[in-house]
């Protein structure tokens, strides 16, 4: 059992003028480390040959693998693919499938493809293409003397595809180490608080390793262990979920790294229920995290976001007087709010937020962060109160992710 | 006059696991651009005094600054501040203001200092402590040989206010260069189609220099200029902005940096005009955006996520019989959404958007990807066909912010 080690490069001015920040050196790295594979280093260059080329000889000095991000774009400032076949004393070549994908994608926008992207069909000779399904820009996979090397294009909306599909199964091949990791996610409950709880539990060192993974309302517990087969693997993370369990239990949102969203579109459907939403203050990104969701058509009837206190009142019947008597953010007009929306829409549960999301609107007794979120069944009615802390950004995505755990919890009883 | 050359160190083990991403980097690279300091390059490296004493060795021979965030704190693994004085050459020493600082900052929270945190107040003999309001760990200043070393702590809330209070003014101190910058967006048109009409506009190299930045629909080019003065600079990107200008005319989003939403908030306010939305596929991913700039109550009347078929005919008045006859995906049916939600609304516009997110329900006439969005007002309707590429999250990406594009093209005229 040998851990392989890897230094990811990101090629990319945006980067070191700021405008960007590199998101993929932390997805690269933390998929990465779930394959066995120690990062010794994230290096950030500018698009310049000399520069490209210096760092690829360093990091080929102490790794096995070295993934490149950025710099595979149309523009002549884009170098990565080209000085990597310097690097590899190579020339480059025209792929023909690489082409013929980037003609189908400007052909499916009814666009004509510029003379500039045929640049992107080029590869060193000997190296292999890494389809790219959602841009222009296909990846690259080149071997020398036993070190490996991945291009991969800048944006992560393409990185992250191509390499589950692409590099993933390339990176697997290589290893042969066992690894197995279980996810546990609780909802309601801090880090710390749960950190607390679980005590020597919580232990990055060991092995298996449980490592934490704070979100809004949410926590991970990723379980990883490393071995020689499958079975041992298995054994250890299944013997440390046990352990971690009858702990968790109580706050438990999932055992399998599935969302929020994904675990309420999945106890609605199993329960053949259906949900539609009020949303105020959030505008529409409770509704949009679970359309996200390909599933979310069987549950989901619809949304309505009154944002203005006109639409809450002729839309989904709030009572002009009850917002009149307490405000459009207070605990009654949630109610009529979820209530309102459930019923115009003729689903099973309704749910409803509002609240003040800041910077302005916020008053002694109503400070920023307020927010209002109803649940509701034919039957019965829930309403919690919320004061969250921090920027307009930050007040909204909590309201979203506990909108959707109070909707989890009122569901499960 | 002369640019400063500067690389940034993060030490830290959770950056190289993925567990955190380096927003310092890019945090400090915006500042230090801003100052007229080129940023050669970002490195990450693990807590290993070896491997910091490395790359520290590698940033002294090509820069005048060397800027490392984390690695300050009070435990056995924290070892930048131990490994510069190894550097250095020197013996770390008690900085007595920075005890009393620590001291201070545990008593306020009436809490007793662990002796652990004793090792905070030690400085490499010679060098500067820099203060820390919001944290236990004081930043570090030291120069040797002409080259000036910055040891910042890694958590952003203690690193920015620091770099803004104590590393800034040295900063300032050190340079003689005047540098101004603008940004101008386009949108509806590719970078490299873009890139194609600006020709050698587009440079990287000189100054000022033109640099793109692609995202869904939008394009960023970023002048900058350096100069002796600030008259000179500001001259330089004013000419540079003149030859873009009529290039980029028809394309032009801002020449502010301001975003899709919030082109199209501002120029629905200052027309005094209102919006209501219908989304399907995009489930409140517009609607959303928009909220997410607080001045959009002043613009934004309502949405309604018509997800269902049902909902698409009781709420915004879809006549049954198109969607029979057209199916909710097709031009009649957006017509339909954008004409229904603004005279439900009451708004003076009216947007929607239907299709096919996938990755089911695409057929051969109407692939994944097909969309289409239709802009009102009380007089015209134009409705847009689109067949966007790439998975779900993109597809409904794409669809949002074209469906601004359309809103605030419409608005133009």
């Amino acid at each position: 059992m040998k851990n392989l080690k890897c230094q990811i490069i990101a090629v990319g001015n945006e980067l070191l003028f700021g405008d960007v920040v590199n998101t993929n050196a932390a997805y690269l790295s933390s998929k990465l480390c779930d394959l066995g594979i120690i990062i010794t280093r994230h290096t950030v260059v500018t698009d310049d040959e000399n520069v490209i080329l210096d760092a690829t000889k360093m990091a080929t000095k102490n790794n096995d693998i070295v993934i490149f991000s950025g710099g595979l774009g149309p523009t002549d400032d884009d170098l990565t693919k080209e000085t990597l076949a310097k690097f590899l004393d190579v020339d480059l070549v025209l792929d023909d499938f690489s082409l013929k994908e980037i003609h189908r994608y400007f052909t499916a926008k009814d666009m004509y493809m510029p003379k500039k992207n045929e640049k992107q069909a080029l590869k060193p000779e000997g190296s292999k293409a890494l389809r790219n399904l959602n841009g222009t820009a296909p990846g690259i996979y080149a071997e020398k003397a036993g070190v490996h090397y991945f291009l991969l294009p800048g944006p992560p909306s393409e990185l992250k595809p191509m390499f589950t599909d692409e590099v993933m199964p390339i990176l697997k091949s290589l290893s042969d180490m066992a690894i197995a990791s279980k996810t546990m996610s609780v909802m309601g409950i801090g880090e710390s608080d749960m950190a607390e709880l679980l005590g020597d539990l919580l232990d990055n060192e060991t092995n298996p390793k449980v490592a934490p993974y704070a979100s809004p309302g949410v926590v991970k517990f990723k379980i990883t262990a490393y071995g020689n087969d499958e079975k041992e693997v298995n054994d250890l993370v299944k013997a440390k979920r046990d352990e971690l369990f009858p702990i968790m239990k109580d706050y438990l949102l999932s055992e399998d790294g599935a969302s929020l969203e994904e675990v309420l579109i999945r106890e609605l459907k199993s329960d053949s229920k259906t949900l539609a939403i009020a949303e105020s203050c959030t505008g529409g990104m409770v509704s949009s995290s679970i359309v996200a969701v390909p599933s979310a058509s069987a549950i989901l009837k619809k949304s309505n976001i009154t944002y203005s206190n006109e639409s809450k009142i002729k839309d989904i019947g709030v009572n002009a007087s009850t917002i009149e008597s307490f405000g459009a953010v207070s605990e009654e007009c949630a109610r009529e709010m979820a209530r309102g929306v459930m019923k115009s829409a003729g689903s099973d549960f309704g749910l409803a937020i509002t609240g003040i999301a800041g910077p302005s609107g916020g008053t002694d007794k109503k400070p920023v962060g307020t927010v209002f979120i109803a649940v509701c069944d034919a039957e019965n009615c829930k309403v919690k109160k919320y004061i969250f802390t921090g920027n307009r950004a930050r007040v909204r995505n909590s309201a979203s992710s506990f909108a959707m755990i109070e909707m989890i919890k009122f569901m499960r009883g």
